[in-house]
């Protein structure tokens, strides 16, 4: 097995602090951080990927090395690419700078590529290993990675509720739930993903805008700035064409796609695309939906909607990621539920989690928990 | 302000934890721990209420000591007694004793008699203060204090669900939605009640035994020998008479009050007790059941019922404490609420709690929050 130093795991640390700074801004790309240290152990370069079509982690990192980078050692948290990209394949850039040693956190996680970047720079007489403090990394890029290996994107459901599983009054009040933090904490949600999907049922009962706003980033406006604030394509899923321009979220210009079954004839504005799933009547076939979301580059999908299409896509498997947060109150047992889901019969249909995180955000809980 | 030295603090520590050694065995008796210490701040004497009827924490804690009680501080997690017990009032013991110095961390929460143990101490020459570690003492005693105070029971309602609040399935099956662990922790916290309440529904529909398990209760068997393991009184809300001596709890000969509004002639056993509450129809009055609890000096309650039970309490504020334990795991909108309760129709009308402890028990959650 590879052997790394504690000076590896610091400098690999560094790396993945480094490429959390994009994860509002990288999208369809990976975060991806780099580090480079001379022979003594010095830092003499530092990068981070900041935006598609830019220059990758490493190339930022060997430009402020300069010089330096003759003997040194390259620290990425992801295998560096070997293709012909707008500033040529980052395992080019390392040979011509001469390093001596190049560390990845975890390899492509193209099955077709993976390995393909480090072998080359192997080849060439460069020592590679990889897997330090993989998990750190691939939890950073997991809509990525998903997206490579299978196609389809990362979904994480978000929902908000009372101690007693209640996301609404009967009537359909829900404002608010949670907190001014829990609201705070689901806009640096929405600004990490690629997009943010809802269903025609929310969009016609809360009438949202489903944008970033950036004044409600809180501690995110250190992270990015506003002028680099990218917003997220947002989806609606529509099977029965509900949708019209009056609603919200058409007067803001960021991309808007409507799925749906059939075209629907509104008259929306330009930055509205449509597209028909597949769909059994109204029903839209959701992992038709997935898989186009895929196609279209989106890594992370985040799903903010009512227990209908929460249910709807917990039973097709379609959820990755469960964000709650739980509001210290109880509504009872007339509010509105969060998964409309088939009856379950027997307790082993039940649908099982496994935490990933559990704190406190302002007055709420925040469970974090992904599916096996 | 009293001041207290650091080594105060550290002796009051200790004190809270030898009375919590107490909090299986001392009902209807509060928790009570008690440290001496000579002049030079050597501990030379320990001691804690074991159960009713028996010496009080500062007894055994003056035995040990011996005849190193003069000039010494005796720490008492709540204020010395004044009155006539079978071993004596306690002030008069630590008089007797030549102690110099009684720091309590609480006086007695009974208004009536509140400071008149440590009165008696001051107005012998004892030096005498109050507080330390206040709020930890009063959170072992919380049951105690509200009866001493109020005359009604401190009332903990336990409930078992899944993240989207549901306690079993539509046809009622509900075995296992939590894990062995936190079923262990209900043994533990089963043990330090006075009584266990459940409602004829739950007992009809599940059968329990509502009895302690030593062999469930885990670490606390370092606690307590099984021997000295009291079973809380089992009490059964049971307005419409359903209730039948073939029944599993009445099996086990551990006391058992059936509360209605009749009284039951169905022939039970020995050690069941009945008692009529106020009533409208088969509707009990909870605040008259909750009022005659505390008259029986049941300091706290814990509740194990259905949602209907869960709820008539939430509806008439009768609730302290809610402990829920949440299994990772998601049944549907098709499944058994919580609290069943009057529809509520605006967000303000909400049940309100305060987060006390967050904590995992296996794989679930564990959740202790308190009404505001």
């Amino acid at each position: 097995m590879t052997q790394f130093s504690a000076l590896d795991a610091k400098m690999m640390a560094l790396a993945i602090r480094l490429a959390e700074k994009g994860q509002y801004t990288t999208s369809p790309n990976p975060n991806v951080g780099c580090v480079i240290t001379d022979a003594q152990g010095n830092i003499v370069g530092q990068g981070w990927h900041q935006k598609a079509g830019t220059p990758h982690a490493e190339i930022h990192a060997l430009a402020q090395a300069g010089e330096r980078t003759k003997g040194a050692t390259a620290y990425v948290t992801l295998e560096p690419c070997n293709h012909q990209g707008r500033t040529g394949p980052c395992s080019d850039a390392l040979l011509k700078a001469e390093v001596k040693r190049v560390v990845a956190a975890m390899v492509d996680p193209n099955p077709l590529v993976a390995g393909s970047g480090l072998q080359k720079l192997s080849d060439a007489g460069v020592q590679v290993s990889s897997g330090l403090l993989e998990s750190e990394a691939k939890a950073l890029n997991r809509g990525f990675i998903k997206r490579m290996k299978t196609g389809m994107p990362w979904v994480t459901v978000k929902l908000a509720s009372s101690l007693d599983g209640k996301t609404a009054l009967n009537n359909g009040e829900s404002q608010w739930i949670t907190g001014p933090l829990a609201r705070e904490d689901v806009q640096r949600h929405r600004a990490a993903s690629c997009a943010i999907l809802s269903g025609s049922g929310t969009v016609l009962a809360d009438n949202p805008s489903l944008n970033v706003r950036y004044s409600e980033l809180g501690f995110a406006k250190n992270e990015v700035a506003e002028a680099n604030l990218r917003q997220p394509v947002r989806v609606l899923l529509d099977g029965r064409n509900q949708m019209h321009p009056d609603l919200h979220l058409f007067a803001l210009s960021s991309p808007i796609v409507i799925i749906n079954s059939q075209p629907n004839s509104a008259g929306f504005p330009e930055h509205v695309e449509q597209y028909q799933a597949q769909s059994n009547g109204a029903q839209l076939d959701l992992q038709d939906v997935m898989k186009h979301l895929g196609q279209r580059g989106f890594n992370h999908i985040w799903v903010e909607a009512g227990a209908k299409l929460a249910g709807a896509l917990l039973q097709n498997k379609l959820i990755d990621e469960l964000i709650l947060y739980q509001a210290p109150k109880l509504l009872g047992d007339k509010g509105r539920d969060l998964f409309a889901v088939d009856e379950l019969t027997q307790m082993q249909q039940a649908f099982e989690l496994q935490w990933q995180d559990v704190r406190q955000v302002g007055p709420d809980l925040k469970l974090t928990a992904r599916f096996t």
